[in-house]
């Protein structure tokens, strides 16, 4: 599994302060090693949504592997700390690791809904305790910005490629990184971003920004000035002339004033097509498209073709890429008609200014700021809610009844209709006999726990198993996920519910604590 | 300077595959050695506001001396570069650095305008097309937290306490420790994230969670259950009774149902307390604020304070914050009249429920997702753009004239009013002689470029200097700046333009740049 190599990325001490606090107040208490159990959910899909997807598993992971406190950690610790606090806690620390936890866990890159507990951590209260905040930052925006992704996907369809290019509008180096490999395991194919190819093996692309075709004043710039035929059955041709023919062939066809054409641009065209013959594909809008971008590209496009090669496509980073793109299309089909050149019919356009999902149905690839800022909706709310101390269930009985916590261990159930679409989950209570198919199953969907539904599965899965697979395989295991799941969860816009429900005995139990926990 | 102590945290590879690809052109064409100079710049002010900080050049220096590409970096860029890429070209990479580079920035910390350039890169036209995407990534972030942390700053007065507590929210671990270190650079005081204070010294500061009320559920849990007072002069007392004592007279006072309340949350209370007798400070809306929180609080309260102890205060976090602050002062009220204990009346209210800057107003500290989010506006459009080559000035002239540049090198000068209020940037070619004090000094309004605006300076500053200063007083520094900047200028809502704009002679240069290019 490649991810297991990457460096450990997460120091202890990356957590909220509380967590010490608190794990000191249960050591001075006693209460430091008494078996306790947190729930990992959220409470609303993102964006609007019907659906998310949980990521950040093989992350958390390594985090516990690795959860040790260094002598720094701890000396450091010493001095926020109250100075009254008891040296031996720090001897304590000094010695935690996670050899006492254990983590079930809805796999990397499953299809999940609101409110379902997606992990269970378990072990010593005080352990436990300190994960929190290292595991919620693990897979808050891991999850957000896959199922941001998933949606793009969902959008686009399942043919035209997604290149993700958001590294300068992230949340630094790191916050990149997560965006780039997240991204690619919710559905998007390549990535700019150099380093996360590195360290994930995520497929890279990228050719040229205005910076290059604006530093290029004249034709005398390119250099050298031949290239030779992709079969090297000739010698080098002079490429400059050749494409000065292309060029005026082009205007005529276009009907296009060859004194508006940019020759720097025509000079960055042409270099950039010497270096790269077989993977030209420039950015046409640093001048002007109609009057310049697009002539200079046809021309040097024509003489790759005509030298064997097969040029690629145009970007579009400005202006309305809508209307932009049916307009290069048009000179697309002209050049093919004209020159009977047929490699004009598959020439593509990439599309990269501002995408949002919105926009995504009218042109072809490239998303930076939407997708890695999530700028619908920026964050993820889980939360880890302690279920159980020293055997009996604990709840969270809120003010707001939205943030009120189901009780006691539980496993988690996805029944699946006749038709293999998965059309309700079942939170039940770990000691609970799991559903079975072809049975009816009484629960109480979430939100209104006084109605029982009863339901007959077809099949029923078990959501929370064990979680490693490779990202090749979790990237592929999304896309099947969503395939399965019914199109009326899946629209982006106000999609279907669908229904997460509570056991009759997870209901029972928590009624049950809910009046203990009121009187 | 402590950050300069950071590991190096930006590989060289965190950048856009096609740096390399238009690295590799220029190259091919002989013309990476070229002197090359990029303008890096925003077009708009964040969150609808009228200024922005700069932050993140710390980080940009540190990225400029590391940067070098080791053999396997080499060596994963010839896997992913075309197969027919010169090997020669590799081998120029191995030898890359930035001794060549210079780097004029604004300091960091600093109010700027959109459209000012606020970092020159100079050197090898290679090199500086390299550095883009990462400069970008280290700037853009750390700007717009920077920047949105100073507007909480603004809206919560200069002497309330700020703690940022996003790090569960933010694009991963390193999202948040970005996070934590810039908002504390833009006003925060504290903040949770505990490496943070170890890697960048920020005060850190922390309680307890929901999670550590719901795990007591009897005082049979508190131990030990004896306290002394805190001049030691008398014997441990037995605090359960001593509690329950205080807690029949707050019932009492407040004619509140001793029924109601959880003797769960007491017991966690005075566990709190015996731990931290000096920092009593809960969180009191596990169950419910009214019924049972604020009763077992001032019972706590009460006996530390009998023992000579000074509470700190409550945290609420869920439900309405403002309404329920006003409820909780008035119970301090009454106790501090009733039980004439004084320290009541300076008890401190956190809020910590969703806290936005609309929000911030009414209640007292600690902001989670909408800081390190930015919710508001998720990402800052810093560019980064080519403006000299080889002592020739280039510019973009773009479809959309908003993202047309400003051609060759500049200086930044910042006029002052002669009440001390900064009035006008203005940017002038680098070599023009600098605006000087007392002079009227014609200029063109960015946006408005026909209409010359004639303006007389009271004083002259020159905003990019040497920016290295430690983060203490480049905190101090924004506070102070901000200080300076008129009121109009720093409303958070609807604020008055700043004027940005640009002199004569870069005008008449950018004119002639236009009329090269349109030809």
């Amino acid at each position: 599994v490649g991810e297991l190599q990457v460096p450990e990325r997460v120091p202890p001490l990356l957590t909220d302060l509380y967590q010490f606090t608190m794990a000191y107040a249960y050591w001075r208490a006693g209460r430091h090693d008494e078996h306790a159990v947190f729930d990992l959910f959220f409470r609303d899909n993102p964006f609007g949504g019907g659906f998310s997807l949980f990521a950040g598993v093989h992350d958390c992971l390594l985090f516990l592997r690795s959860f040790r406190f260094a002598d720094e950690d701890v000396e450091f610790l010493r001095s926020v700390m109250p100075p009254d606090t008891d040296p031996a806690f720090f001897q304590f620390l000094r010695c935690l690791d996670c050899s006492g936890v254990t983590l079930h866990s809805v796999p990397e890159g499953t299809v999940v809904f609101a409110r379902v507990p997606l992990m269970e951590v378990a072990g010593p209260l005080a352990v436990v305790q300190l994960l929190e905040t290292s595991l919620l930052c693990l897979v808050n925006y891991a999850s957000l910005v896959c199922t941001n992704a998933a949606r793009f996907r969902l959008a686009a369809g399942p043919k035209r490629k997604l290149l993700e290019m958001g590294l300068r509008r992230a949340q630094g180096p790191d916050g990149g990184l997560t965006a780039s490999r997240y991204t690619h395991i919710g559905g998007f194919d390549l990535t700019s971003n150099v380093q996360a190819g590195f360290l994930f093996g995520i497929p890279v692309a990228g050719t040229m920004a205005h910076s290059y075709v604006t530093s290029f004043t004249s034709l005398e710039e390119v250099w050298p000035q031949t290239l030779s035929a992709v079969n090297g059955e000739h010698n080098p041709v002079d490429i400059i002339s050749l494409t000065k023919g292309w060029l005026s062939r082009v205007c005529d066809l276009l009907g296009a004033e060859p004194g508006k054409i940019h020759e720097g641009e025509l000079a960055a065209f042409l270099s950039y097509a010497i270096a790269y013959p077989q993977n030209f594909l420039p950015v046409i809008d640093s001048y002007s498209v109609g009057c310049s971008g697009i002539l200079n590209f046809c021309a040097v496009a024509l003489v790759l073709c005509e030298l064997g090669y097969r040029p690629v496509g145009v970007r579009l980073d400005s202006g309305d890429l809508c209307k932009q793109s049916l307009d290069v299309h048009r000179v697309f089909r002209l050049c093919s008609e004209q020159f009977s050149i047929p490699a004009f019919d598959s020439l593509i356009i990439v599309g990269t200014n501002n995408i949002s999902e919105e926009s995504l149905a009218e042109v072809n690839i490239g998303v930076g700021t939407h997708l890695v800022t999530c700028t619908k909706q920026p964050s993820l709310g889980c939360v880890y809610k302690l279920v159980e101390v020293r055997g009996r269930p604990r709840m969270k009985v809120s003010e707001d009844p939205e943030k009120s916590t189901v009780p006691g261990r539980k496993a988690v159930y996805r029944l699946i209709d006749p038709e293999g679409h998965p059309f309700l989950d079942v939170v039940c209570l770990a000691v609970e006999s799991p559903p079975e198919a072809g049975l009816p199953l009484s629960c109480y969907p979430l939100g209104c726990n006084h109605t029982a539904l009863s339901v007959t599965p077809a099949r029923v899965t078990c959501l929370r198993q064990e979680p490693l697979c490779s990202t090749a395989e979790t990237r592929a295991k999304v896309q099947r996920s969503l395939q399965t799941l019914h199109p009326r969860h899946k629209r982006l816009q106000k999609p279907d519910s669908y229904t997460v429900s509570l056991s009759v005995q997870a209901v029972l139990n928590a009624r049950v604590q809910t009046n203990l926990v009121l009187h």
